[in-house]
């Protein structure tokens, strides 16, 4: 199994859930989050309000998926992420050892 | 080393920190989250209030653990976590490859 | 590549983003956090107030590095994230099989 995590914008939450939900993923973890990149010192608009703080407000989304799926899962985050603007975010894939469903103890990627 | 996460209900985590101090574990961090599983769409129930919007509050624990610990640990966790109810949370565990206790600065299963 | 976690206390955020930018690193998403380490029971002060309650407030910080980074990285953050009293916080370090910066499309290395 796999861990996909991705920065996004705030905004993009509804459009990246939207695909991943057509791409039938099952299910999904959010996190608020803040960070920067690359042009730290320039401003990002976020809620129409100009950021010139280091610290953008993000999402942080988890997606545990099969292996198999690991490589479409991230296609489908960065297009539903991307608008062309700085400060799109990240995608990063882990390994993942094993996963537990709890309620029913199930184990691997049945439990996914 | 290995880095087990897991998502629990809130009301849960008195009950897994409760079973995780008595195994012995020395530590944990843990963050606000929210998601959904397999029924998004139906409602589950969080502090008496029937939610049916997507996204479910939850709580994400981290804990780091001795290579092995790492089964029993995630077991630990399962049990305690466990209402049987839907939206009990997943549990997974990934390899680390290096931990270190910022104070001292030791390195490894020593850092944990 | 690798991604460095490192759970540290919320007032030296300021340090170890001073660090982390004299080594040259272009970017880091952080979130609240908070939990206990081995002193569990004992105290610890925050803002002023004495915490006996178990978890205390922390922030979570994660960085993308490239392989030949990382423990240069995780010695920034150790450096400037120590204050020498309990409760300093802990860094690990794990693989990340590939990462996406998602405006560009770029992966590997490159997108970091
Ligand atoms: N090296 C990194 N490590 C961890 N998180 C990062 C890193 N770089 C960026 N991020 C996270 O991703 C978010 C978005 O980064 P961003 O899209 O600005 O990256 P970028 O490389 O500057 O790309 P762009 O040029 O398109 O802005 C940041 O706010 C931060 O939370
Ligand atoms: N594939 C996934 N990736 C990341 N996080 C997930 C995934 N599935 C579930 N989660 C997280 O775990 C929480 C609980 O999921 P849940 O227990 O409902 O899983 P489930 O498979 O639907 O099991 P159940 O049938 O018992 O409800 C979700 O709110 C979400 O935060
Ligand atoms: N085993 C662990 N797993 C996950 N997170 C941990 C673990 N131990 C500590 N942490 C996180 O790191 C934070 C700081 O831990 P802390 O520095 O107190 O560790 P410690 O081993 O007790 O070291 P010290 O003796 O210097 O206090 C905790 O609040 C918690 O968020
Ligand atoms: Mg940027
Ligand atoms: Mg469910
Ligand atoms: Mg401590």
């Amino acid at each position: 199994m796999k861990l996909i995590t991705a920065i996004i914008k705030p905004h993009q939450l509804d459009a990246v859930k939207e695909a991943l939900e057509a791409y039938g993923i099952s299910g999904m973890t959010i996190s608020e989050a803040s960070g920067y990149g690359r042009q730290r010192g320039h401003s990002e608009v976020y809620r129409g309000a100009e950021y010139t703080v280091d610290f953008v407000p993000k999402l942080r989304l988890e997606v545990l998926v099969d292996d198999m799926d690991a490589s479409s899962v991230a296609d489908v985050i960065l297009k539903s992420a991307q608008t062309g603007r700085i400060g799109d975010g990240k995608i990063w894939t882990q390994q993942v050892e094993d996963v537990i469903r709890v309620r029913t103890g199930e184990r691997g990627s049945e439990a996914i």
